[in-house]
């Protein structure tokens, strides 16, 4: 027997992710705007609708008519506005609208002046068979009063007029299911993350160097004290490395030797130790009733707490005890510590997450449970450390249990490795990753890559989170380039991504690093650090500011609405953000060069702004305060990086006009 | 229970079209290369296959090792010689190399001056599992006695030379699938048509018209004797309109008149009268024993028959009294004849496949029938007739079941629609399609057509065989341009297609249009016709000469090689065909002015062709038989269309150095 299929083809749906695979995503408030081809054999009249619901709790799904967005491609385009931070379902649903058919080819026939009995006849049939078919009392009642009229009237001509009421086309719409309705498959998938996900600064340090005393780890109260300052530079997120007791054997000394000496603390990503694991808090910082206190004071100032998760093992972690078969072990037993051979990481022990350690299951829900333990205790925010080192459908599955309770859970992913591992991790549920933007340093570079994030499939599930610098990450530019050179890289990081970070001491302009390489020299990873956050040279006052035009400008709140333009030097890279309706533009012109003032004629778009060749606009120019009145696309400029390594521009619309009084009407 | 997966990814395995959904199409004899993006998590070393198999009657899958294309995006490749006129299956598969693996991290340690005793016991467990899971006794044997004299050797470095020996690597790659094998799912087709679904060159004509009585209907005996003359001018595929009984109810009169004369054949899209429907043959041409015989003598001179499969009933067709539920009826009981309204084809009665048609199966069924039957009398190709008012489910079912019998069977669909339709067609099985090229005469919308065609993902499914002119289609340049037209749109067709087709008259250069249309005047759809296909002005020699530059050079019998090269005339069209080995290389340039003569400056490609800027390479002009020795990549031409519209070249390099001679060496 031949199995019956819809004639009905529904292709394209758009957006939509490796066939269903994964979920794009999108972030509260967001319209989500659906486009599918779909047509039919013949010339019947088709209804298409968009069809979407929760992922979770909810059955029944809501409906909106999609439109024939270019009818010569047979495309359409419906839409609906994501209002909660959860994972949706949408489809695409259609049927052939028999009665609109019906309808179309009498009308057309009745004009050329047929005889339409017949067709009469069979409106009536299909009005009868949609009053069998409603199941709304009204609308079956309405029905039947209007089919008797229509049976009782005299002519063809008013007849056809009461079947082609305007009313009638809604209800006739619901019949239409009754006939052939295909259905695209599988539902397609999006992750509604909440807007932090999008729009946030970050601001990382290591909390035991926030006191005073370098002798000793600073408490979790003195980071108190450190808040107001991070928060009046503007950053909302507050990112620590561990936070757990730290491994005593082969721990690490300073810059990494290998021996520590007794009052070393020891690379805090080294974890575990008798005092606990990944569940507990290392003493020298307090108690969990400190750490707690700590994650409600930055609540307190509007800022969030993100803490690091990282997979390690330290020798002395109690998971060796308690589950030595989660471990990779040695044909003599022992536990085998971490290689990338030649190179040993002695004070590490890897857990092994495959299939031939037969408790997998058990560690892969310990995993889970540490997360679940941290949401408890107030966390929302995890960045991952080394996640490409571990099986992707172990995050598959561990960001879908937890999402599934915590959906407002962002998860940012700390993979430097090869693009289709870091395009994977972002697929099965990474909120935010990490990415090459440290390396990217002259124009083309930076607007290829961007281009990438920001326009092609990857701005369907990646997002890119901008560090300008990491404690494993110094990058050559800023070793080099002194202020010049932070102030620009923070520019790009902070208006090139909606979302981005800085590690501490970006904001002091250290730049020491260990000859040759990208490392911090005596990075505060192997010792306790005292800083001065004051001290001469520092830019705050230009991070302040900087965040505070974020702030102010929506069109830096989004991450897709990057575009680039044509600017004629080399050293100087132009490029825009507007939000979608136009009201807010955003300017930038950086200089690229830390070391050299540059020129440069920019091409401003103002075709795309809606301002006429003609016509008068201003650009405002946020971080000197200048305004320019300026008429067509070309603009010049110097940027001199000793003064301002970047000019970010407003352009507003001369607006005010003589046209606007009362007494011109409209 | 968290259920297991591997931690080995594979994803974008190409070619593939909408993720598996529809099989991609080759020919018999081409290689296909199949690339894949394929990564796990950590360092380990991992091995790809891909593996094929015959859809049909093969179980075991084979296998072949893929290489890695791009190590730094994890993109693998490999190929198989698709051998078989038949669909097949093709995958891909990847493992952990855990022998590899181990070996390369302890050759590094072992390099790194580390002790290894350690691992050389784990080696030895290895070898242990390995010869545990071989079936193959001599394998095992080997693995066996090799496994005593490693444990017999006295030193880490002998222990180590025997664990690496080569041979052993191969019989490791089997092992690997023990571990953590992960298979690309679902398995992608690839439909593997005979050559001629590619290459040919289709001639079409009326059987009825192929004697020298205009007052009857010409026999297959008659047609048997045009076969030579169509032969001669280098045609492969004799293309017939319906040849079934036409109907008399509300038969056509000539030019589509609505009334029939006494002595008008009819249309013979109007299928059936008493004598039969779609299997059988229309008296007038004979039996269909004398169209078998037509059909063996094209096969005797190298020719095949395409029948047209037109899904169309007069009112006197059988099925209207055997089977009246498969045509839509009614309120008053009648079966309702062909409408777009206000448009009424009274001749025609439309078949319902819809499943409001209750015996949609049964009739789903004869229609699979008809091909069958005619495959069984030898035909091999149908041209089916507007296949876009037919749902695509109905395709489906009829294309599969046909080709699981006769996998041979070429399906051209004539459906001139929008794209979406067209497309879909070919998706899901249609051989070929015909194209819009008869309405691109210019020459960027030709380019852009042609790109699309041969360039983008339709160029795996979609096969457009680009007939000039049709019976339904006399385009406006054929109307206007006379002789230069027809042999410029001539060559167009034949070199930018490597299957394209011609209607009968084209050679004649018949141009007689209905005023304002593009239709023939005096249509032979409607009437018995007699023609001199000698007569003067006719350009058979010129189709004839450039069928043979077709035949004699494989550049013209592939489809996806087009490639388009700068021409500073708007005028002038200039591309070219290659063979993949870059042995055969034809450059055409043709001037799309039917009324002017153009010059033009063209560039051909030497660097792709592995020409130097200083070497001397020969262009040989297929046309006129005129040579020309060039250097460079800078060539003017100029193209009168009164002489010959196009130039076709081989390029040929000048390959004879005295650097060939022996005493040379190499």
């Amino acid at each position: 027997m031949i199995t019956y299929k819809s004639p009905l083809v529904i292709e394209s749906v758009k957006p939509s992710l490796d066939n269903g695979r994964y979920p794009i995503k999108r972030e509260v408030g967001d319209t989500l705007k659906v486009t599918a081809v779909v047509f039919r054999d013949g010339h019947d009249i088709i209804t298409v609708h968009l069809k979407y619901k929760m992922k979770y709790g909810e059955d029944k799904w809501h409906e909106t008519e999609m439109k024939p967005l270019n009818p010569g491609l047979d495309l359409w385009e419906g839409s609906f506005v994501l209002e909660k931070n959860t994972p949706y379902l949408y489809t695409v649903e259609a049927c052939t609208d028999i009665y609109r058919s019906w309808l179309e080819d009498t009308t057309k026939k009745f004009n050329a002046e047929q005889d339409i009995k017949s067709e009469l006849l069979e409106g009536v049939k299909l009005f009868n068979d949609v009053i069998q078919f409603m199941s709304e009392k009204e609308e079956k009642e309405y029905l039947k009063g209007l089919l008797m009229k229509i049976e009782a009237a005299n002519t063809q001509d008013s007849k056809l007029k009461m079947f082609s009421f305007d009313e009638l086309k809604h209800v006739m719409k619901k019949f239409c299911k009754m006939g052939d309705p295909a259905v695209f498959e599988p539902a397609l998938e999006v992750y509604v993350d909440r807007v932090k996900a999008r729009f946030a600064a970050w601001y990382e340090f290591f909390p035991r160097s926030q006191g005073k005393d370098a002798t000793r780890s600073a408490t979790f109260k003195e980071c108190i004290e450190r808040l107001p300052d991070i928060k009046k530079m503007g950053f909302n997120v507050v990112y620590l490395p561990p936070i757990h007791p730290i491994g005593v054997t082969k721990r690490k000394g300073p810059n990494n030797s290998l021996k520590a000496g007794p009052g070393d603390p020891g690379s805090p990503y080294a974890i575990g130790n008798k005092e606990g694991g990944h569940m507990v808090v290392e003493p020298g910082l307090g108690t969990i009733d400190d750490f707690e206190e700590f994650e409600k004071a930055c609540r307190s100032h509007g800022m969030e707490v993100a803490l690091d998760f990282a997979i390690n093992c330290s020798p002395d972690h109690p998971y060796v005890s308690e589950h030595p078969e989660w471990f990779f072990k040695r044909p003599d037993g022992s536990i085998k510590y971490a290689e990338n051979p030649p190179k040993k990481y002695e004070d590490i022990y890897p857990l092994n997450f495959s299939a031939t350690n037969e408790k997998w299951q058990a560690l892969w829900e310990e995993m889970k449970n540490i997360i679940i333990f941290w949401c408890e205790k107030g966390v929302r925010i995890f960045r991952v450390d080394n996640p490409h080192t571990k099986p992707i459908p172990f995050w598959e599955y561990l960001i879908n249990e937890v999402h599934y309770v915590y959906p407002d859970v962002i998860f940012l992913a700390e993979a430097f490795t090869r693009p289709p591992m870091m395009k994977m991790l972002a697929k099965v549920g990474y909120t935010q990753s990490y990415t090459y933007f440290t390396w990217r340093n002259f124009k083309q570079e930076l607007i290829d890559y961007l281009t990438e994030l920001t326009k092609t499939e990857m701005s369907e599930y990646f997002r890119g989170n901008f560090f300008a610098n990491t404690p494993d990450i110094l990058p050559q530019i800023l070793q080099e380039g002194g202020k010049p050179a932070f102030k620009m890289r923070f520019v790009l990081a902070s208006t090139l991504s909606s979302v981005y970070g800085i590690y501490s001491g970006f904001e002091l302009c250290e730049n020491r690093a260990i000859e040759g390489k990208e490392e911090y020299l005596n990075s505060e990873k192997y010792e306790y650090k005292v800083w001065d956050w004051d001290q001469e040279g520092n830019i705050k006052d230009f991070i302040t500011l900087v965040n505070k035009i974020r702030e102010e400008n929506p069109a830096l709140h989004l991450y897709k609405n990057l575009e680039f333009y044509p600017s004629d030097s080399e050293n100087i890279i132009f490029y825009g953000k507007i939000t979608y309706d136009l009201k807010n533009i955003i300017l930038v012109a950086v200089n690229l060069d830390p070391f050299k003032s540059h020129e440069s004629n920019l091409t401003i778009p103002i075709d795309k702004f809606g301002i006429r060749s003609g016509e008068t606009y201003e650009l405002h120019n946020r971080i000197t305060g200048e305004r320019a009145l300026c008429k067509g696309e070309k603009y010049k400029v110097r940027i001199n990086p000793e003064v301002e390594p970047a000019h970010i521009y407003t352009l507003e619309k001369w607006s005010h006009r003589e046209t606007g009084f009362d007494y011109f009407g409209m």
